[in-house]
């Protein structure tokens, strides 16, 4: 194909909206590596684990497995395994739930909140060695574009 | 733990970070199970596989599996099967690697070039529709503000 059928197939060049995204999955999925690393190096933890009592220690009173999962933005099935091995080793437990019957909702034990304690300590450390590079500013005018660039793709997605 | 003792434990405050951090991933997770979710319903393609597509497509003389797996940032495990199932059905060939012997190259075929050509086009038009909201400026300045996220991240790595 020469250039001019291509151009005649592609009327509109998306390039720079493409460019956009893959350095945003790159930043993201450099950043993601390192704390993956780092939870496995120092604590023997795996990432959806670690995000997993991220999301149950901002709720002390229990999530449903459905809550869970959509904060995560994963299957229901991805968490249920997390949550058997978390309730296994003490760090999470079942409640009853008082406006449903059917669904129990899950929650930190002490232990797990003391676990998860020690951890968010180290992640917040990393978290800010790595965007050590970008000025207070700087931090702010990326998380206003963050914000726009995340409500258009909410849009979209509707 | 009352609040005094905990600003004791944590003398530096890196919220801020964390934010910035949990923003970004939000939005590139909303992003990417968007790209993913309209992958299966238009081509019934996963997008690890539009993903390895993607970057043989960038090598016409081919890559070796180390090569890919780099570029995608996951294990050569997890490109194996991938390799497999796109050999199985004519998309990708293997070719004899003129450097190294061991190292066999992976390529697209003529097949596989016109499959992912057709992928490539829809997926243009989607993340330009995901990022319509921000402005050609705004889309330049989050590009250098993630450049500098990514130096910054990778520093930390090292």
């Amino acid at each position: 194909m020469d250039a001019e059928t291509r151009a005649l197939e592609r009327p509109v060049d998306h390039k720079r909206e493409v460019r956009l995204w893959l350095r945003l999955l790159t930043c993201t999925t450099l950043i993601e590596n390192e704390i993956r690393r780092r939870l496995r190096r120092d604590f023997d933890v795996t990432l959806p684990r670690f995000d997993l009592m991220a999301q149950l220690e901002k709720a002390p009173d229990g999530m449903t497995l459905g809550e869970v999962s959509r904060r995560m933005m994963v299957s229901n099935g991805n968490v249920t395994g997390l949550v058997e091995r978390l309730a296994a080793q003490g760090l999470l437990e079942r409640a009853p739930n008082p406006s449903d019957r059917r669904a129990t909702l899950i929650r930190l034990t002490p232990e797990g909140r003391r676990n998860f304690a020690r951890m968010a300590r180290a992640h917040e450390g990393w978290v800010a060695e790595l965007f050590a590079g970008l000025s207070p500013p700087q931090g702010e005018t990326l998380m206003d574009l963050l914000a726009r660039a995340k409500h258009s793709a909410a849009a979209a997605c509707e």
